[in-house]
């Protein structure tokens, strides 16, 4: 903002929120003046929140999953089942599954997935901090969900060649309609995987 | 959360960014992983400028503003007309209406707008304050900007009430199609406004 309409502090409020992913200067706006109009004590517990991420996160040394403790609540739960590995691309992912119930095995978070054109190799990624974590030798299987892109897809490739002859089981999460979705209105390619993938009932 | 998926901190700057307004649980874990991600000068700036503006800005005694100064930026300029006063209902409705650049004259910000359900009476609104103005005599005019809903219209003629009595002419803003907008899709009530409000050409 060139000019200020209001404070200072105001417009420097809107232009730091502006910088967050998804926030044009209409939300931003909205969410100053919401926090204008809020207690104090809000404020400061959302103003705290945020440097207490910065202070207390860090990188799990095992999985490289956002933590807190090293190693994280997952690798640090022995009831999780060691002889599966999930990799994933980033946390929020991980969240995705996590969040699912259903998995009990560990995970792997790479950080990224492999992109040539923007310079990202397999030294950029947490590939060989995975290969590392294999040589134990107690995981059985590799579930590959790095996401259904054309990135994702190299990298679930390029891992199953590296990971195959160590003879672990490297499978890919399984395509097809989404539930609740409508066959009519389902791509061409999703659709095709999903005839594919079929499975008896 | 009932469940902590991660470290603590993050469920904590999650739940925050949830209560903001228009923010839910997918937006906000976005938000919270972009500033995991981000600089710590970045995530302590942004923890800053919250603090700041709670510390900093306050409430304009003569237009009832947010303002860092008293009287603010607008009420102290002496560059501006005294002749009119616009009545918003809101900071971002000022902020609206001063970013077309065409208005010169002054503000009074309600501060919300009749509401006779939610309990919302002239006594909770800034009125007497806009009255108290009034008396200098100064102003010729007093544009009622509030939007085009039951209670901004109920708002606009309970205050064109008030005024007139004191010879100061009251207008409302035109109601009309918006600009770039579609005649074929334009609802009947502001079509009839629109023809009801034609000018000569």
């Amino acid at each position: 903002m060139s000019f200020s309409y209001f404070a200072d502090s105001i417009d420097r409020l809107i232009d730091r929120l502006k910088k967050l992913p998804g926030i044009g200067e209409k939300t931003a706006t909205r969410l100053a003046f919401y926090m204008l109009n809020s207690s104090r004590k809000e404020a400061e517990e959302l103003a705290k929140s945020i440097i207490d991420v910065k202070e207390k996160v860090s990188c799990c040394s095992v999985c490289f999953n956002f933590s807190d403790s090293d190693p994280c609540k997952i690798c640090g739960n022995e009831r999780r089942d060691d002889k599966t590995i999930c990799v994933v691309e980033d946390p929020a992912d991980f969240l995705a599954i996590e969040k699912t119930g259903k998995y009990k095995g560990r995970y792997h978070v790479l950080q990224g997935v492999l992109s040539p054109l923007d310079g990202i190799s397999p030294q950029e990624i947490r590939v060989k901090e995975l290969i590392e974590r294999l040589r134990s030798g107690k995981v059985k299987e590799v579930i590959i969900a790095t996401n259904p892109s054309v990135e994702g897809e190299a990298t679930a490739i390029y891992l199953a060649k590296l990971i195959k002859p160590m003879e672990i089981e490297v499978t890919r999460i399984a395509y097809g309609i989404p539930v609740g979705g409508d066959i009519e209105y389902t791509d061409v390619d999703t659709l095709s995987r999903a005839m594919e993938g079929r499975r008896e009932l």
